[in-house]
């Protein structure tokens, strides 16, 4: 299946001079929405995986649907100050100013093995942040999962020492 | 299964004298999780659905594994300025200033029929206007599905005309 076709091309969002990816129109396609989910858990099934992380908000539908096709609990990264709990925090650069996201302490262990989800793999910075609060938790990142990498941009730069697998590879703007 | 037993009570979250029902341990405990989503499932299998539509955040998460769970398409209502191409709003009063959501106009149609999903059910402020959203389209609202409900305050009110389903009523603070 060509999952590239399915994901909409907005110009221009959220400013000018970017193409926006907007993968709502791949998630109301039942065939492409179950085709990825149906991808992603062969590539996982095997793997010893005791969660899947999403980070919010499109990692959550990913995630969790993989969680679901697996059996398997769910775990979200969120953005500062929804997580009500002991939690553990990264911030990370952005074009201008910083975000930061959030882990519940309790959500993982040293016994855990996950896959980080989230949609986009741009900057690397959210899915870096990600990376290492859940390192920080002594569970393992079997891999990172993206639907789409832009890899014009290089944000697999900052994973080094994690294996990425990005769905759909975008190569130009 | 005691579903209530698997949701954590933080006290004084987000702010003093709110006991804040935290759902990510509910998440994590995969015998949980995974009972909620086929029992969500079970319950909609036969109604026709075309579409789940899920609210952000945490809409999210049981919406996307309710979608793949039946087979079909998922829909996100999404916090303003998030979705990019056209969309329709509608704004709601928070107990401190507003708050607006989104839905993408080409997402459902009068040939839909959907059911929406959220984590909780307080003041119906989000879910009215969702099913504002939804129903602005042409689509059909089969029903509200919420995993939580606080019975002592009267969110019901704000949404007669649609059948609502909570999976675990709260009924005292």
């Amino acid at each position: 299946m060509d999952l590239l076709s399915k994901i909409r091309n907005v110009p221009d969002f959220p400013k000018p001079g970017i193409q926006f990816k907007d993968i709502t129109t791949l998630l109301q396609d039942v065939e492409a929405y179950n085709h990825v989910i149906a991808k992603v858990a062969d590539r996982y099934r095997d793997a010893g995986l005791t969660k899947v992380v999403g980070i919010e908000s499109r990692g959550f539908i990913f995630g969790a649907a993989l969680a679901h096709a697996l059996g398997i609990g769910f775990i979200p990264v969120r953005k500062e100050g929804k997580l009500p709990s002991d939690r553990i925090s990264r911030s990370y650069e952005l074009e201008y100013g910083q975000a930061t996201i959030e882990l519940h302490i309790d959500a993982l262990g040293k016994e855990d093995r996950v896959v980080i989800i989230d949609d986009l793999l741009a900057t690397g910075g959210t899915l870096q942040a990600a990376a290492e609060l859940v390192s920080h938790t002594g569970a393992t990142v079997h891999e990172i999962w993206v639907l789409i990498e832009l890899a014009f941009i290089p944000g697999r730069e900052k994973l080094k020492g994690y294996t990425i697998h990005a769905e759909i590879v975008v190569d130009g703007e």
